[in-house]
């Protein structure tokens, strides 16, 4: 099935808004009813596509039959953008500017290179097309004309190994259809993003993807043993053993390589066992600083949760408010901040973990809340998103943003950010409310995800950016990276052309040239066109 | 101090072969008395360095004095070539071939990059220099004339933080006072390779090291939190938090680089605590199969000793022989093969994980040995050289060559090693011992080392390259890696281009093109240079 062209998700699985929070959000945001209704799909006009139909027909002949080569509205709208609010935002205003002219479908990685050599013979930029949830502009090129290569036709499990554990999966595989082939040979891959649900094993290579169990199973990136990339200039195949002194690491060239470089054909991945127990609970600290310290000596020395997530004191506080009364958190001002300890394994591993990381947090000063909250989290674990549309459809922004940084810099980074997306939004009249959680964390750093609710400005997608701009830009003051996890994109270049520097994204853009001379793959997604 | 120029170490370390191995040598695999004594280092005689006055005295400006620009005969030998045995053996020979011109020795980030620029401006190739202790040729490029970058000046710690447990590391600092500087804070990286002694952590970076702790500390390119690298073209600074989705992992694309892309010039490194305890014990498995297969099941289900090594059968029999009788082992063909576990960290915690390690190896089938392998394992572990120093010597031949691979391959491929081997020395008319262990493990794959002794032949260089080939052709075709943590150098560059492919390798040298567009860094290290 598809995802809701303007919005997140199963259009069945929406819920509206309860009437007190609308009136919540009014009376502590300002926010306002829409006034304009989101245009419905069958109401979109697009103009005409302007591919030549020799290129057409070349795309046909690559893809073998003209059902794989797409040019209907709904198919084009469907592969517009991705889904952070401003792509929403767009999609409801009618902005159609970054339409693909073409969806293929290849249905092999004969086929990939076979698409790839007919775009390069008709010059027609591609952009890879896995799952559509970019948050960070990853499916918008710098370029007016293009094709969008969508990869759900290679979905299968290519491969099972279940001696060295790994397995061969094609990159259009979303992540529930993987974790189904696995499941019947008694493994799981291990990868619980907040986009589980829709989005690929490509993209999350391509993406540097980390799930929500990523303290335990790890990011997507570290899950990664092999890859095949398809190129305008041919075949890259990495990855002959688990590590290797055998030069740089070509793995990590093409993870994180947005599509920029090639089109990932197939993902050699570790597997782990099915667990025989999953246990989520909660904890409570007095404050953030108390519970970071808490998540880093459990990262440092261990035992190591599956998952381990700590919310700040404005996000516990809202979280315990849902779904009834926002306000009401302000009467639980003692509310502290809420983690959620995870366990998957087996029942003696995960008995064993969960007995020694309960001695610890509370020799931290943490104190047990028991399963419902970790049950609640699971319940509620991939449901933000269709959060996000309602509040969108109630007339409020909301919009979130992620970094991380070692250790030390991370309370400076918390308050660096907080701040420029508070100051820079009350300045402009739509005072926010600024949530954050770790929620992924390292021996020597920690990830920070900040969630933003405010009052739409007039333009919203307008409105948003100066404030964007003041986090990215808070971000790189204080010493953290521009993505820990959402990747780069078109949103993220510039600030990861700072971070890099030029001399280093100068050697990315002469990989670039070698494999894509014509610059087709998603110019300007990544790295900078010119 | 400087290490032995034509052997392993400081020379007080040196022992000869007891008269009874010499023997058994001589009767075992027929090894015959050298004729004539090596050269001492006083009689050495080489062709004046060829450096222009005006680029020595640029070299001179750029380091800060003439006192670290070296022309001096024992300078330019103590600084040719690495420690494989073809490299001590050709020293031994009085071949000079590859000498540098002179040695530079910078005192700093900026000295270096200054050194950089006196390079490019007389054309002078540069040569990185750590501990000197590569064994894959990857001190001796491609180029008649060059100059030895020796970074020893480049030995501080210049930044230790607590809080995220890292340390910002220069490249010259050898492993033993990099350990010191850290234990004054408590810390230590636990980075114990067999080179441990001599070698740097620029050299551990640039050449991707794995240490005899890599089951518990990890290897060094998983320490790497950031680097920086001073290349012709300018600095690239790579690591703002432990893992991050904005690009490509540039870190990984220095790790390995092996000074073809740049000089490291400081890496900043996770920090473990000091361990309270240490404890090493060893195991016997009937089968090298058998375990294997108990490697395998603590590398994927744990618990995971710091220390996981297991030697073949034909190894496990010549470390029972030792010192005094290799023949002895004949008669202990029930030896079957030892397992060394060990456990460093807190005294709670070695032997949490003893006790559950032990379970799980005595279900697998071993039985325990006892901590006297152990201790023999510990006492021994940076002794293999000198032992390799006194069978050239003694006349022997006595090399040594790795690779990895995922699990299911591991059996094949060290059939295929191992016959190569076996095969092609004797067909040649010296039949070899061939042992084999496996010390480096990881949830999907293992490393396989190769030790290899035999007769010399009458030219042992010439004699021992067909059995370098034919074990790398099947390190190829069994599907390994041609390095597990050698590194790739020269001597397996032509390998190193099978294994990568064409494409990669080509995108590898547009990065060196853009980084070093003279081609002045290891020109044939590494990447071809046409």
């Amino acid at each position: 099935m598809d995802m809701l062209w303007n919005g997140w998700g199963d259009p069945a699985e929406a819920a509206p808004l309860p009437g007190a929070v609308t009136a919540l959000l009014r009376d502590l945001l300002g926010v306002r009813p829409r006034t304009a209704p989101a245009p419905a799909l069958a109401d979109v006009r697009l103009p005409a596509a302007t591919v030549a139909p020799a290129a057409l027909r070349a795309l046909a002949e690559a893809v073998g039959g003209d059902e794989h080569v797409r040019t209907d509205t709904e198919s084009r709208v469907r592969h517009t953008r991705g889904k952070s609010t401003p792509d929403l935002l767009r999609m409801r205003a009618g902005d159609f500017t970054d339409v693909p002219q073409a969806v293929v479908l290849p249905g092999s990685h004969d086929e990939v290179l076979a698409v790839l050599r007919a775009c390069a013979a008709h010059s027609l930029s591609v952009v890879p097309f896995g799952g559509g949830t970019s948050v960070v502009g990853g499916l918008a090129p710098q370029r007016s004309a293009f094709v969008t290569l969508d990869l759900r036709r290679m979905n299968r499990l290519l491969d099972l190994d279940p001696v060295s554990r790994t397995a061969v999966l094609q990159p259009g595989l979303r992540a529930p259809e993987a974790e189904g082939l696995l499941a019947a040979h008694g493994f799981t891959l291990g990868h619980f993003p907040q986009s589980f649900e829709w989005a690929t094993i490509g993209g999350f290579a391509a993406a540097r993807s980390s799930g929500q169990a990523s303290a335990g199973y790890g990011r997507f990136d570290e899950m990664v043993l092999a890859l095949t990339l398809a190129t305008p200039e041919g075949v890259i195949e990495t990855g002959r053993a688990p590590r290797s002194a055998a030069g740089p690491d070509l793995r990590q060239l093409v993870l994180g390589s947005e599509g920029a470089f090639g089109v990932i054909t197939s993902v050699t991945v570790r597997l782990r066992p099915l667990p025989e127990t999953r246990l989520y609970e909660g904890w409570r600290f007095r404050s953030f600083d108390d519970g970071a310290a808490a998540l880093r000596r459990l990262a440092q020395d261990g035992p190591r949760p599956t998952v381990l997530r700590l919310s700040d004191e404005t996000e516990t506080l809202i979280g315990l408010a849902q779904p009834d009364a926002i306000g009401a958190g302000r009467e639980r001002s003692d509310a502290g901040c809420l983690m959620i300890t995870g366990y998957e394994g087996t029942a003696q591993d995960t008995a064993r973990r969960r007995e020694r990381a309960a001695a610890v947090l509370t020799e931290c000063g943490g104190a047990s809340a028991g399963p419902e909250p970790g049950e609640q989290w699971a319940r509620g674990r991939y449901s933000a998103p269709y959060l996000r549309d309602a509040l969108l459809e109630a007339g409020a922004f909301a919009e979130t943003l992620e970094t991380a940084a070692f250790w030390s810099r991370i309370p400076g980074l918390y308050r660096a950010v907080r701040t420029a997306l508070t100051d820079t939004l009350t300045d402009a009249g739509t005072p926010p409310l600024v949530m954050c959680h770790i929620s992924h964390v390292y021996e020597n750093g920690a990830s920070l995800y900040f969630t933003v609710v405010s009052a739409q400005g007039e333009d919203p997608v307008a409105h948003w950016a100066p404030a964007k701009r003041a986090a990215a830009e808070a971000v790189l003051a204080a010493g953290g990276t521009i993505s820990h996890h959402h990747g780069v994109g078109t949103d993220h270049r510039d600030w990861y052309v700072r971070e890099a520097g030029p001399l280093a994204v100068s050697a990315l853009r002469a990989v670039k040239r070698r494999l894509d001379p014509d610059w087709l793959l998603n110019p300007g997604v990544l790295l900078p066109t010119d």
